[in-house]
């Protein structure tokens, strides 16, 4: 079951860039700076009531975050939903028709197991379902 | 001050074809749908933890979101933030160099005061900034 949004993945240029303007501007507080070696990325965390901004950083000229910005320029890059049970929650979505990134959860940032459903079939939302199974 | 993310604002091209994918896949419940005639909108709104999803239809084919889906697809089209006090909070961010869409509140769905600020501003990120003032 989905439980609550667990982040929101934003596309950045420049974690020291953007750091500031949540920080200075929205009042966030940066908690953790993580690179995800296998998606190419250097990820900052902010928590904000129960859910997170997460800004995503290229580590690669071809990363998926740098071709993302190249197409569309910085900006919200994914939506994620946290689940109490990610694989029930993803063989659901695909009896429903839904088209998987991933067809099993595999590691993400902070520890959690993550999927991706495809943004062709979910109205243009790249959307993440992610479960913390170390709780 | 900041303290939580009120809504994700999510631009689809039909409320009708994206409130099953919302219920049935992800298990939400549509529990308002309203049209902000001034925006040329029609919303449905989705509780999920401390915060909302709200899909937005364009209701001409002038309107932003119609302009926003042509220009890019359908997906994410703005994070807006929950303030306790949307002038100061407006203030703040304009004395930081932010470049603000609405110099004051004005009205948004749900009886809410709303103001953007310009994403050139805030790294791509269409952000909005709101109070529930009757509260």
């Amino acid at each position: 079951m989905i439980t609550h949004i667990e982040h929101i993945g934003i596309a950045v240029k420049s974690l020291e860039e953007a750091i500031p303007y949540y920080e200075k501007v929205l009042g966030l507080k940066c908690y953790n700076i993580e690179e995800v070696a296998d998606q190419k990325v250097r990820t900052a965390f902010f928590q904000i009531g129960g859910t997170k901004i997460e800004l995503l950083e290229s580590t690669s000229p071809e990363g998926t975050i740098a071709t993302f910005i190249e197409k569309r320029g910085e900006g919200i890059h994914h939506l994620a939903f946290a689940s109490d049970n990610i694989e029930a929650d993803l063989a659901h979505a695909k009896a429903e028709g839904v088209r998987l990134i991933d067809q099993e959860p595999r590691a993400g940032a902070e520890g959690l197991s993550i999927a991706f459903l495809h943004p062709k079939s979910t109205m243009g939302v790249l959307t993440e379902i992610c479960q913390d199974k170390n709780k």
